[in-house]
């Protein structure tokens, strides 16, 4: 799912979202509820039509944003208070609330509120946070007044195989539409992040969506879908789109680079994106280095791309039996390591 | 022509350009000639495989940049001197590299390099400069070596009409494929602006294209071509629309207003473009306040078609022979005064 914080994969109109391939997208309800708040999105008919998307939305309860973005957040049994990152105003948020903004916002997919601790905290504060989002599950569950949203749990328990499978259990328990992977992808080593999903997988339903929360590189996606994992959402594709960091088949280009000047081929000469059919890497260069605004669109129309086929990719081949192969073969393609940043949630 | 500066109209790929009605554009030599260079457009294959624009392009000559960008500048009979407003580095331009840089970049129209005076300047001052702009026309004639490339001369004078008329015949007996005006929009008053036109055209060729060089507002645009003008180029609606000011037929809507937080109408009611047929002003304003980049791609959409198809209704008026009632009733609708700021160049 490409990213849609403020109700816009930025720099996409919603036509260049659906030619990247994607099929659904993210939106952060913790920014749409602070700006422009839920009753704008309502009046205009929900966020669908506020944002002129038709396909799946799926919304994040703002838990994560309230822990990483907002200022004085402090978290009760109750809920969370915080402050806005915006402007400072105070305001709170419970379990309840969340799947309510949510259902007024009208995604597809809500996600129920969690407590997400720190990429350091120990392992009693991840016990603690992980029982926490277990009682704000049953909450949400509670809360639930429509019928035609589905809502995904979220399974915590920081790097700790017996909490994580404990998380799950509950979650399953409750009887989600979908389960989520949270609290990963918080600075630790990435080997470590793709063996906690995969030990976490097989104790979460195979009919039902696994969601892994804020990844990642191309090679994270590799490695966890052969770890069990169906969806993904992450800023890095637009965000590094716009930094000028581009995902080829031939390895990331840094379109800055001075090499790059007077090179008439194309950014990618197996991708079929708008951006590698119509432009030359040298007309990408001289956007980014005048500022041009097409340099973002052009760049994110690409970067979400090579990832939508990537995902397809995968799917053909785990369809065709062959994705042990293919994954091998991917990884060294994307000429990506383990030492790759971690994805910017 | 909407303005292409970096062989790019801000926001907008070319398929977004062709939709707002767009036939032809406008790019600045001055600005490729420094960034990326003659030699990198050359080796793309030219201007419009290097930006993907197959529909017609004029470059102007960079003179009016000289004067009002770069650093430095000295202008003799030979030429200029002057500094890059980008790194400081000292270049030179005359008469026929203006010429053959045009050339190089492969528009369908070049301009002849002319000097440019300030608004303010004294008779003389200008007088000096239709005269060596003169000088510098029979040179750009002489320095043509492309037969597929259509080439305008312009008239300067400031606002004495003497020597504006002195300057047309000069021109025109030089024998162009187009003449424009230079030189004005340059502060006067916008009732200047239209007479000094008004009184100029008359002694151009009515069957070459006649070109206001910088206007304007939709005001400006309405007078001039009641003033026997064919062809425009400026900023404003692409600098508006990256402002939120955006022109609709109820008048100008200064989108971030407060008022329109929650106002799910279409931007205008009366325009077929697909920011008004896809998204409400709630979602316009919010992509304003949210900083999205979206914001810049749909704005200018709306106002680029806003001024094509005022263009586009004033030439069906003057086929139906209509044109007086038209422009009157425009002059109304636009709610935009002779005290509108000139067009930013």
């Amino acid at each position: 799912m490409p990213v849609a914080t403020h109700g816009s994969v930025k720099g996409l109109t919603p036509i260049q979202i659906r030619a990247t391939g994607a099929e659904m997208i993210l939106s952060n309800a913790y920014h749409l509820w602070l700006r422009p708040g839920c009753d704008v999105i309502e009046a205009a008919g929900g966020l669908h039509r506020f944002m002129g998307w038709d396909g799946p939305i799926l919304t994040d309860s703002g838990g994560y944003q309230i822990f990483s973005l907002a200022a004085l957040a402090r978290v009760t049994d109750e809920g969370v208070t915080f402050r806005s990152h915006i402007d400072g105003s105070p305001h709170a948020l419970n379990p309840e609330e969340a799947i309510r903004a949510q259902e007024r916002l009208g995604s597809d997919v809500a996600m129920i509120l969690d407590e997400c601790p720190p990429g350091d905290a120990d392992r009693s504060t991840i016990t603690a946070a992980a029982e926490r989002t277990a009682r704000w599950a049953k909450r949400a569950v509670a809360a639930r007044a429509r019928g035609d949203q589905a809502v995904f749990g979220i399974v915590q328990g920081g790097t700790h195989l017996d909490l994580r499978i404990e998380s799950a259990r509950t979650m399953v328990e409750l009887g989600f539409d979908g389960y989520a992977l949270g609290g990963l992808s918080v600075g630790e080593p990435r080997p470590e992040t793709w063996r906690v999903a995969a030990a976490t997988t097989p104790h979460l339903p195979s009919d039902h969506p696994r969601y892994f929360m804020g990844a990642g590189t191309p090679t994270d996606l590799i490695r966890l879908v052969g770890a069990g994992i169906d969806l993904f959402d992450c800023v890095l594709p637009t965000r590094l789109a716009r930094n000028g960091t581009l995902f080829t088949s031939q390895g990331p280009v840094i379109i800055r680079n001075a090499r790059y000047v007077a090179d008439v081929r194309p950014l990618d000469e197996q991708c079929g994106c708008y951006t590698c059919t119509q432009f030359t890497r040298a007309y990408l260069r001289h956007m980014v280095m005048a500022r041009e605004p097409l340099a973002v669109t052009l760049n994110t129309l690409h970067n979400v791309t090579y990832y939508e086929t990537l995902m397809a990719r995968m799917r053909s081949a785990i369809i065709a039996n062959t994705f042990a192969s293919f994954a091998d073969a991917m990884l060294q393609e994307t000429s990506m390591t383990s030492e790759d940043p971690a994805c910017p949630a």
